[in-house]
């Protein structure tokens, strides 16, 4: 067999084995898999030389090879770090089980009970960068939603990640649930991805996680549904009803909070009858700041800076540097929104009621704000407990994606005997 | 140019205009949407010989070409049919509006509220039958919903949802939306459904009704998502502690009230503990209706019939034919209905709490049912008001897909001021 049909018989069977997994994840009890989730959290402590000494080995292959000096940096399993991921297992622990809630039971006519249950997706595939803590925390919310989990992890981090993975199948076990319920993908053959997202019988959805490139490719190429976000061009728009002081306070920090999150602002826009008031202030800010402005003519008339071409509309930058717009008003902040936006995160900054309304109606993205920094559009945030990412489809789950993002509502009846007539 | 790239363009065009319409039916208030409804209801009801005689036109051209007598039944248009649809429209402008719902708004730490927003998922793409009412029903549920549509029917509808189209597209336009939210695609060349399965960048959701060869090819060759089911091997499954006269009726209706709906019984499962009282008054209500039994061998010890394969377990008949097997209990039928079903619906006959509370939790199917007829998994039945489809997906609307498939929900953030730190 050559190394392709290899890898193609790997993983049927440990798409097999989620699968079976995951019939027993489904029916777990909360109790089993809070206890889960504290074993291996446990482990992970008590772990903690083993886990070092596997990526002390990952270190020294990545930096051998010349891995760039900020990956390396991700990469590296510090004592923080373990207690962090221990932690977040505790987290999720203390979160609400989300599985086999019913919702909306009602009555009909005919005397059948007619509602819904929450229940688990499935199996969760999971593909991302070398970051052994995403091993962790996705382990940890598939287990609390009652999935199965197939991870793939970046291959600088195989040995850390493999050792992390022995402590989650050993905290599944002592909790008597199925230790094919988390399996991380011991090759780094790149095949193996390939081969995990054309598997729709064993895989239920995909999430990945990295960069553009990366998630682009498997979304072409998935046959399997993918949950995921490419772009984060987001926008503040300050209208001229705006309050001057929250303007100044959102849009500073929007932008300069941290210039590398997806939810952090790429355009400002601002309504013309508060322009002259509004940016020479902020401007100062942001270039006290070393943010670079590329502005439009009516932007630079007010304080100079660089131009602003088209390609700067569609531009995520994840870097100091902000493109500014001077719009008529509302229709226009819209407009241009929808246009060039990535349907991700976008606030309004105002004190009209009615503008405020249309704003978070008629915006079409996965997060719309009134009077809020960008920057909030985060699963810890909006009070989801955890995230395994942010989505910016419109199907299934959008924006911040939790434990109720890797489940789906059936319908369940409960009769006394009803028949249809 | 050739016929592809004539198509190609056809359709490119006709789906910019669906975007653009779909922003304005976003915004539409509910009076104006309920508006547009009543008034394609009026036009259809007075225009009626109009649509009678392009139905004729149809009906001529498809008995000349010997399309097959069932086939020409449903593309016949009666009054009956006409009135019909035009109450349907009624029932849907009666519906609440989804559109704007906001839900779970709670006050987070930091002072934000954060909930969300249900909103239209954009442009719907429906491919469907030689059915003019199915025109009408998906662009009544598209509009109430506050979506454009895309609606490609049977060419041998054509000359009759060209008719349809003319009036729903004043009715819109009387009621100040834009015509161009429900576009009938007007050439029958084929070409044009591979084009607009292929067009993630104007259509969102593609909702495909037919049979399943249709489904099966559209569902592999899109790139938009597909809301769809391909199967309907429904169960029952009579549990040893069912009531006897319950199983009796339910069994008996889930196969018999109507043979062709996907929501019909394909298979029933009996305990082994009940088998000997229940299946010999149930097989003669089945024979005495001319169904036709296929039994595993414990089933034709009690009663004699054909004998089942394993491919019985993976058919839907679609027809007066059953498959009946004995199982142990509980723990084997889930397993069957688990293995061989498809994920549609299926209903356990029982007295025991538990064992229906195991069944409602462990069956990983769209609709699970306790002690009623397969027969409800049905958008009117489950109060919906309305349908669109069917999905078995597991991804967003999974079982009957009403108004509520066709939207999504979107995050809101109200603040007064709030920054990150």
């Amino acid at each position: 067999m050559d190394s392709k049909t290899n890898i193609s018989t790997l993983m049927q069977s440990l798409g097999q084995s989620a699968r079976a997994a995951s019939r027993a994840m489904a029916r777990a009890s909360t109790a089993q898999k809070n206890a889960a989730l504290l074993h291996i959290a446990e482990a992970i402590r008590a772990q903690r030389h083993l886990l070092k000494q596997a990526n002390a080995e990952d270190l020294a292959t990545a930096q051998a090879a010349g891995l760039p000096e900020a990956l390396v940096e991700r990469l590296a399993l510090s004592d923080k770090a373990i207690d962090t991921m221990a932690e977040g297992l505790e987290q999720i622990s203390n979160l609400p089980d989300p599985i086999g809630e019913m919702l909306n039971l009602r009555y009909r006519p005919t005397g059948i009970q007619v509602g819904q249950m929450r229940v688990p997706l499935g199996v969760i595939g999971i593909i991302y960068e070398a970051r052994p803590n995403v091993t962790v925390d996705a382990a940890g919310l598939c287990i609390k939603s009652g999935n199965a989990t197939v991870l793939r992890g970046g291959s600088e981090a195989i040995r850390c990640n493999t050792a992390l993975a022995a402590l989650v199948q050993q905290g599944l076990a002592v909790a008597g649930l199925p230790p094919d319920a988390v399996q991380v993908i011991e090759t780094t053959d790149r095949a193996a991805v390939g081969a995990m997202i054309t598997l729709p019988e064993y895989i239920d959805v995909i999430v990945p996680r990295g960069g553009k490139g990366l998630i682009e490719r498997i979304a072409k190429e998935a046959t399997v549904p993918v949950i995921k976000h490419l772009d984060g061009i987001c926008h503040v728009y300050i209208d001229d009803e705006a309050d001057l002081d929250k303007a100044i306070r959102i849009a500073d920090n929007a932008k300069t909070q941290r210039y590398a999150p997806c939810n952090t602002m790429e355009t400002l826009l601002v309504a013309q009858g508060i322009a002259s008031r509004v940016l020479p202030p902020l401007c100062k800010i942001y270039q006290d700041k070393g943010v670079e402005l590329r502005g439009d003519e009516p932007t630079r008339a007010i304080v100079p800076m660089n131009t602003a071409t088209e390609q700067d509309w569609r531009t995520e930058y994840l870097a100091p540097i902000l493109s500014i717009r001077v719009v008529a008003g509302l229709d226009a902040a819209i407009d241009h929104i929808n246009t060039y936006g990535s349907q991700h995160t976008d606030s309004i900054v105002t004190e009209n009621y009615s503008k405020a309304m249309r704003f978070l109606r008629e915006i079409d993205s996965a997060s719309v704000m009134v009077n809020a920094s960008t920057r909030f559009a985060d699963g810890f945030e909006y009070g989801l407990g955890a995230e395994i990412g942010i989505s910016t489809n419109k199907l299934h789950a959008r924006g911040p994606v939790g434990l109720e993002g890797l489940t789906s509502l059936k319908w369940i009846v409960l009769g006394s005997g009803q028949i249809r007539t």
